[in-house]
């Protein structure tokens, strides 16, 4: 148990961008640490895939172990962060067989936590550790914590917000830049406000949708959801649909929203478009914000940084700071068998308005065949704009709609495939209300 | 101890509004509480000035305490939550004996933690006893957790937002409903933003200025500081002021703000010009809003409703929460002998670019007479806005300056207080960058 120990003994898996960070920011933060929790800590073990990569801070070779495993077998860990990611693999084996021998795990991975988070969370409880994951939604900004704690005793019914910083850095940088996604796609890696070679997760939405999961099971005090999600990220977005929105007084924003509606959990990741003025619409470049709504409290938000070492460094710390302290908590709030199964809302049923941009032939008839074929489905058009591109003959049509639910505007837009005088499938946008 | 035991007796001392709310939250939420920290609670003791006074909710005559202090000598009580507010008197008496019988003491009341935080703090540590405080500063925003446990280990350089919900409400409905100072606050006090007949400190900026006192000593770990500081409230502020903002694309707010300026601590509560656009000019009706500056982490900030009952509620159960989990916490995050004193910035130094609005006749040489005063003292201007009230023979002048010390705007201006063509010492607001 941490709480008798003076000394406690602390190993990091995974020396990349975050784990070689936290590795000096500890050593950097010794002295502190003992003065807030009293413990003093070392770094007893690291391990990496490449003992010998340039990094940015110095490594001591000596505490250097290839296997993570035998750091487990040869020396007394009590508390081990695992920095190397991904949902399966050698992360989750380090992890499973840390909780296992009683040795308290922190990580910032939310693949592995949205994947395996109640299999590990029951491991961690029947072993009396604690397994901690701050820095694995919305980086440095400490949500979990305040679910978990500040808001303890609030109910929580909805949890949304902007939960990946790539992809809010892209669309905001194609806005001022005026640029294509694939540049400033490019231009983010060189920042380093993208994983270089390796975008696909933040784009297609699949990283903002594992910390939607992760948050879902946390505000509703339920087991992480399995269901089948709407999931869209960012990778059809268009200049032409930032200029267009901007005209209608909108941003686009790729939201993670995560509700309780009618007792059943609707969870989802799609683009949205918000009014310019709102606040969600001016979150912009890599922040992140995360606006929960609770009784008694109201609406409260947290915005910060949502990525880098730095920000994931100070949660990962914060979750340190809360083992030291003693502090043995549930992983998820509650205790595991506490947590309910809760049924799925039926994504069919999604509502929304819609803006629905079509590339066409500039014939007559086409915007007619459109409109017909809107008000077959019951669709009523709240804005039409019309755009001629006379040299290609062809037209940009963007229709805004009122409220019509995913089912139905599947079924109205299927037809839009087979005609020859539509250029593109329309681009779909959820406005969001 | 509380981690050694399975049943927890509780005491409310002051059942008004804030009192008698978390009463009745508690008896609702047991359960739950039970659920997520193994802990039974039992209210067994209430005390309140008068037994019989028409309440939101009913109360347990049998357990009811006319003397609070009684209480302490007579029941068996491990966490007693302090409701009465004000920093002497029966509320401080009853604290300190508290936590001298080694009662955890959970309390919203600003003025008493800012005025005697620090001997407060002190006598819980030696009594190894909680004394928690959350509720106290922006209601139902979790930033003193926030500060202590999830940006734990940053180095913290400033804190600085919206505190005051009363005055943000009263400064966000002139603007909307184009009313007075004076009919506004009737307003306020009627839907229950303002305490009835007892708005002066709210007003005054004392409300505000008790928040930033918690917040400097916790996000710098310094001692509460004594100085004197410059504290202006809204209650010069006039329609006129709101008006000419607005023309201005500015908006006013009441800001706290405490800084680390070249390790000397600086504390201000006042009326600051923001940017209509900017994310703090944003924050409109009873919302707080608070934002850090810290490394590693960036840019932090928490929104919320920052009054009222409820969200103050939930704050006061997120410490109790903690204490039913065991969690034994330095009140100000290290421990007393470990916090600084700190020097304090000189004010006269402080700098800001400023509005003026001067009345003045309207006679010729009169703003010739002003702008020679500006100029003699360095006081460059930015820009200038005349406005003749023809039937009165008056003219509205307003002046927005380039940056300029405290002590050379005072200097500067003293001498308008002696015109006769100047019919009203000038009403400055500083400028925000």
């Amino acid at each position: 148990m941490i709480s008798n120990k003076k000394n406690i003994n602390i190993a990091i898996i995974g020396l990349g961008q975050i784990g070689i960070y936290l590795y000096n920011e500890l050593l950097k933060k010794k002295k502190e640490i003992e003065i807030k929790t009293g413990k003093k800590i070392n770094i007893v073990a690291i391990s990496a895939k490449n003992r010998n990569k340039k990094r940015r801070f110095k490594i001591d070779k000596k505490i250097f172990f290839s296997n993570p495993l035998k750091i487990i077998d040869k020396k007394k860990v009590d508390i081990l962060f695992e920095c190397i990611g991904k949902s399966d693999g050698i992360s989750k084996k380090v992890v499973e067989y840390a909780l296992k021998n009683k040795i308290n795990v922190i990580t910032p991975n939310k693949t592995l936590l949205a994947k395996h988070g109640d299999h590990l969370a029951k491991l961690a409880e029947t072993n009396h550790v604690n397994l901690e994951f701050e820095a694995s939604v919305a980086g440095g900004i400490p949500i979990l914590r305040t679910i978990k704690e500040g808001l303890v005793t609030n109910k929580i019914k909805k949890v949304y917000g902007i939960l990946n910083g790539t992809t809010n850095y892209i669309l905001s940088e194609m806005e001022n830049s005026n640029e294509t996604l694939e540049k400033v796609l490019k231009k983010a890696q060189k920042n380093g406000y993208a994983e270089p070679g390796d975008a696909k997760l933040d784009l297609n939405g699949f990283d903002a949708f594992s910390k939607v999961r992760i948050l879902s099971a946390l505000a509703f005090n339920i087991k992480i959801s399995k269901n089948n999600c709407i999931m869209e990220g960012i990778e059809n977005i268009e200049l032409k649909d930032i200029k267009i929105a901007n005209q209608l007084n909108l941003r686009i924003k790729l939201l993670g929203i995560s509700e309780i509606i009618n007792n059943k959990l609707f969870e989802t990741v799609h683009p949205c478009l918000v009014n310019k003025k709102s606040y969600i619409g001016n979150v912009n470049g890599v922040m992140n914000a995360v606006i929960t709504e609770g009784r008694p409290v109201g609406e409260t938000v947290l915005q910060g940084e949502g990525a880098g070492p730095g920000p994931t460094s100070s949660s990962l710390l914060s979750d340190l700071y809360s083992i030291l302290k003693g502090n043995i908590k549930y992983p998820f709030g509650i205790p595991y068998n506490r947590r309910k199964n809760i049924q799925s809302f039926n994504n069919e049923d999604y509502a929304n308005s819609l803006y629905l941009r079509f590339e066409v032939k500039d014939k007559p008839g086409v915007l007619s065949f459109i409109t017909n074929r809107l008000a077959k489905y019951k669709i009523s058009i709240k804005r039409i704009i019309q755009t001629p591109d006379k040299k290609k003959k062809t037209a940009t049509i963007v229709i805004v709609t009122h409220k019509t639910s995913e089912k139905n505007s599947k079924n109205c837009l299927s037809i839009f495939k087979k005609n020859k005088n539509i250029l593109k499938f329309p681009n779909l946008i959820r406005i969001y209300n």
